[in-house]
């Protein structure tokens, strides 16, 4: 029945946070500098969904979200008495392409594939999506983000074009993701739907998208627990 | 300087000529039919061009050539003399997702991968090259279609999605192709240029693409010199 799966990405299969925590404390060292790397990534982190809405609701044509961190860090650095150069500023950035797999997520992948398409439906530019792939192993099968769409996760719009470009009906593919709020934008499009809870995605103190908020066709401990659940 | 590459699959990287005909083959072997197996791949095949025109300047809305060839087929099957359940019909469709790659293609492809980001860009389908990709093993790191613009090569739309969805400048990608027309079109929307002759794409007595039309980039034998050429 189900025959692609398509996964959110940032929290869901790669942890960003103590990805970008351990380049910023590194950049930190590297320049001397005294960072508080943990309110840095926080204020640094809540440019992306203001980001993303702006474009939803028409505020500002389409903008990648390695545009809208770009222009964040750009407002964070003096604040944060940090000076860097363009292309430090650049490089930097792109740390949002660097970012560690959760432990289980390429060997669940691993399986997966042998059985199902894989493609990322994630809120990442495409070129962000494909360095993130090289740089992480991710075995996709394709990439889907929301550049295709030129809007972002939730827009009906995101789903319906990974639903067109793989010639699927809707309940042939089923959206992982760690967020219920996605899952819920899925559901609302025909797709299946599977919960793998990432509880460390915020650090020690989450209190969001511990629990599944409705009755997902299937709820995973992990990527290794969703491909044994999923006959792989 | 360059940074992705960009492929022509159909004769570029894959030998839908023999791929087919064997299947035609097998077909006629097992429904103990006399079919002309090659005539029938021509006419097929002519339903492609015409096809993707028709999408091209507007006389149909967007139809993937999955779409094109299935309504051909069941054109030609009956001036065959075979009759085929629908089943069957769409089985033989999907011939186009199983098509060897020409000897040198996986082995040049894995080194050029080490180097440089690798997508198709493709007359295909998106999910009928998502699907030959699996099944042929073309280690692409993300999939690029005529489908993504919905229009057709050498339609500009098509170079300019895949150089705004790789978020890198024109010349730092090259087109790698066995056909001249499809170089020339890279080439007028700033694109880097790469002509593989594929002498053997129409058979024994192909006549046209067998020598570069413009002074291309890179002029290479096969996937392997392509590598060597491009430093991998």
């Amino acid at each position: 029945m189900i025959r692609a799966l398509t996964f959110d990405t940032y929290g869901t299969v790669v942890d960003w946070r103590t990805s970008v925590l351990d380049e910023l404390r590194a950049l930190a060292d590297r320049k001397v500098l005294r960072l508080d790397s943990v309110l840095f990534l926080d204020e640094w982190k809540a440019a992306y969904r203001p980001g993303m809405d702006d474009v939803n609701r028409g505020a500002r044509p389409w903008t990648t979200v390695d545009a809208i961190y770009r222009r964040r860090l750009v407002e964070l650095l003096p604040k944060h008495g940090v000076s860097l150069a363009t292309d430090e500023i650049d490089a930097l950035t792109r740390v949002w392409w660097r970012l560690r797999p959760w432990p289980d997520a390429l060997a669940g992948l691993r399986r997966l594939k042998r059985r199902y398409i894989l493609s990322p439906l994630s809120n990442a530019s495409f070129i962000g999506m494909v360095e993130l792939a090289r740089w992480a192993g991710l075995p996709w099968d394709c990439v889907i983000t929301a550049e295709n769409a030129r809007c972002y996760k939730p827009r009906p719009e995101v789903y319906r074009t990974a639903i067109t470009l793989l010639g699927l009906a809707p309940a042939e593919i089923m959206m992982v993701a760690a967020h219920n709020y996605d899952l819920a934008a899925a559901r609302g499009e025909g797709m299946a739907t599977a919960f793998v809870p990432r509880a460390l995605e915020y650090g020690t103190g989450q209190t969001t998208d511990l629990a599944p908020a409705q009755a997902w066709d299937v709820v995973a401990a992990d990527f290794e627990d969703l491909a044994t659940r999923l006959g792989c």
